[in-house]
């Protein structure tokens, strides 16, 4: 004897759709989205169930194009070595490369979200540059307990400022959104260069965190903005894998030196 | 003794940075790019390394947001299933999610972007319609000949036409694009139609299909399109499995269901 | 003017061929590998770049034998749902599957082995009852402090014991291993137990943890254990898929399911 | 109104667990499979639903051992770039290195398998050396025609012959498998080799191929082979990743010589 088929009890409000139409958050995707939105305001829908304001959007999609490319990356080398062995899934060689989008790079800026937005909560709306120091003192006081760095702050190569840290700090002041974020992100970079000796400026996942925080998306979710900018990125070196290949270079260059001390 | 270390002579043109500044297809990113292109118009850049013209970068918009989202599908599973088990990691559930778009469903873009290019070739910019039909039923026959679907055609849902096909193809006559892709897909339609005696509309595989030949886009990464797309709508999935979840759900009662002829 | 393209200076000491030889940690593949070791010795292998005793293989298999099947799991559904839509790309749908095993499940190994590796360096070989029971107590005290679950005991569906964790360490107490790790895991299964107030019997990861330590695998790769184990459990569904499906219609009824109500 | 959550009715017949016990494939795993298996025996019987012979568990687990290794490959450079990205997801690290194990390398193994399994068939069991070297031909012929690649012939590195390939054929034969599937894969390789006019020895994957035939193993599945295996040395790389990394030196100098006839 065997017991029936159970049931299957789950609820989705994202998208769902009929004969003829696709409805996605209440909205007529061939009426109302398609031809009328841009991707990153769609995008912005789908982060945070609302449609942005002219300037949400505006700083919104300046955030995820300041993280589409800075070059020949880990996740770019990835996402070409996989396209070597299997050219015919390009889906996967983008996968290859996201993978890589962890706690060392990328995933900073889940990292300095959280406690920027975490620090505004605590500060309100009309802080004092006092207590915006003393909020990202605590900050860094909090990291350097546990031993870890502060997300979100210094950079290898940009010095003395990441250019794009600068480019979206400048553009939020620009666009009229409250400058609390900001003034905490800069503060957290100032106590994180006092406490370690060494000068770290806001980064790009740091000013992106600002960001985050300003747009109302959920500081769990802020990876996935990383995610969607460096998506495009590697779909971008694909392209130019096919007319100017690389991969086959690295990969034997890289095992002739791995293993010539082996051959005698 | 030991080999001297090779040396590794590689070349990409995508992004290169300094101290001051990145710069990405011979634009400066901080000065002209942040605050200044959409995510979707800079992605253009990205895929054909140029800047598009206002129509081009409103179809190329369209033709990703046409792709973002349709409910609850295979990869948005994988995506909430990987998310359970490693909710750290959210750029994995992400990319196990990006897996599935292989040959069944957002691949046939490809295919679809492929004959439409070999055949607008063939075609030239001012073909009848008697030459459009021709090609089109060249095209259907090859498929035929092996046992293939034909990509970019039917859809088990929208009937009697994909609503998103049709709004993608009026836009882009909107916007002025040439009309021979679209017509060349509408007849291969028709083709396919007549040839199996079901109804089988252009669907927004198909008509992105003709997006990327009217867009300039090489049909070998029009995949990416839907790669970029579709991560955008995982993400959005990921932001509600937080605050509303079904993994676990659709785990529970998958398991109970089948293995419940075992439990006697 | 091109700088010079600079030299690339690593090394591996894994493997190396030339024309005639393969060369895996010092020993011919060709000669002395393939037909005389199984794969988990061959594993236990690359894992520590040492051959396992007969005790060591024999504790080894069985460890990653107890991970590799627990029935339609999350990461099974992910699985099949990319082969679904991927069906030309089988490493794809495992690779998805693999994606889910974070610190929910199986990346629990780590946590385990990580505790029982410092325990046992702090307890000696020769620790008496009372010495295990205060480490146990001080590792349950660490998890609490940190308010985090303690990794390798309790399982919600086997009760009193988790039969694979009993099986895992009776084996290793047969094949003669010292048997400080299993009284430390059991120790702290029981101190859990109390300071939670809930019956949290030893699990398959936290004997497994025990058998790492005893293996000695470095834990910071234990993880890979259950990785090594569930490929192959994947690779048995994806046949079970072709012969006997069950993606379509998960997807199906998810979907039906999650939309219903705003069918109206 | 809404609709009352529907039914889902799947079976799997691969696993099911109770309280006390957990059965794989009809087998109690705590009690006749965990202690009493190799892992190698273990996948046979999830890959073909049956224990194997002693001959069959043998020459299973050396096709198994022969792919395991082979150096810094693409997809050992993919896995250590991810690694160095998210540290923290070993599994994922490993995930982006299966990834690559397409229609290039790996997957070459499903390509062999198919065609011995159709010649196999074709032949019967007592074919002639003619018979064998139609069969052959009819291969290589139908290949020719797609200009496509024949899978499971010819080697970059290894010359005259792939010893991979010779040990498992080798084994095969002592073992006391039927010769056939070993004399068909030579055939192919002799008829390729005078088709193109360069030597192409029977390489390690369409050994394998002839070992999935004799196996009983399903071609569709038999790239799973190669991703079991594979996974096993991929966690070997990421232990010697820890122990002496290489990907931070291949990430810079890439980077570096890519970039280095933009910096003037």
């Amino acid at each position: 004897m065997t017991h029936p088929a159970p049931a299957l009890d789950i609820r989705s409000d994202i998208c769902w759709s009929d004969e003829t139409s696709v409805t996605v958050l209440g909205r007529d995707l061939c009426e109302d989205l398609i031809g009328s939105v841009d991707l990153g305001t769609f995008a912005y829908l789908l982060l945070t169930e609302r449609m942005p304001s002219e300037a949400e959007a505006a700083l919104f999609n300046a955030a995820l194009v300041s993280l589409v490319e800075h070059g020949v990356t880990p996740n770019v080398l990835a996402t070409r070595m996989t396209y070597l062995g299997a050219p015919e899934s390009l889906q996967s060689a983008v996968a290859a490369g996201l993978l890589g989008l962890g706690t060392r790079f990328v995933g900073t800026i889940e990292g300095s979200a959280r406690y920027l937005a975490d620090g505004l909560v605590a500060l309100g709306p009309e802080a004092t540059d006092d207590a915006v120091r003393a909020e990202a003192a605590r900050i860094v006081a909090g990291f350097r307990e546990q031993r870890a760095h502060v997300p979100g702050v210094g950079h290898p190569v940009h010095t003395p400022v990441d250019p794009r840290a600068e480019a979206l700090l400048g553009l939020a002041d620009r666009l009229g959104f409250p400058g609390t974020a900001g003034r905490l992100v800069r503060a957290v970079a100032a106590a994180a260069s006092e406490a370690s000796g060494r000068h770290l400026p806001v980064n790009v996942t740091g000013a992106i965190g600002a960001c985050v925080v300003l747009l109302g998306v959920d500081w769990r979710i802020a990876r996935g903005m990383g995610v969607i900018a460096r998506t495009i990125g590697l779909v971008g070196h694909l392209r130019e894998e096919l007319a100017q290949p690389i991969a086959t270079t690295v990969w034997n260059v890289s095992d002739e030196s791995a293993s010539r001390h082996l051959r005698g």
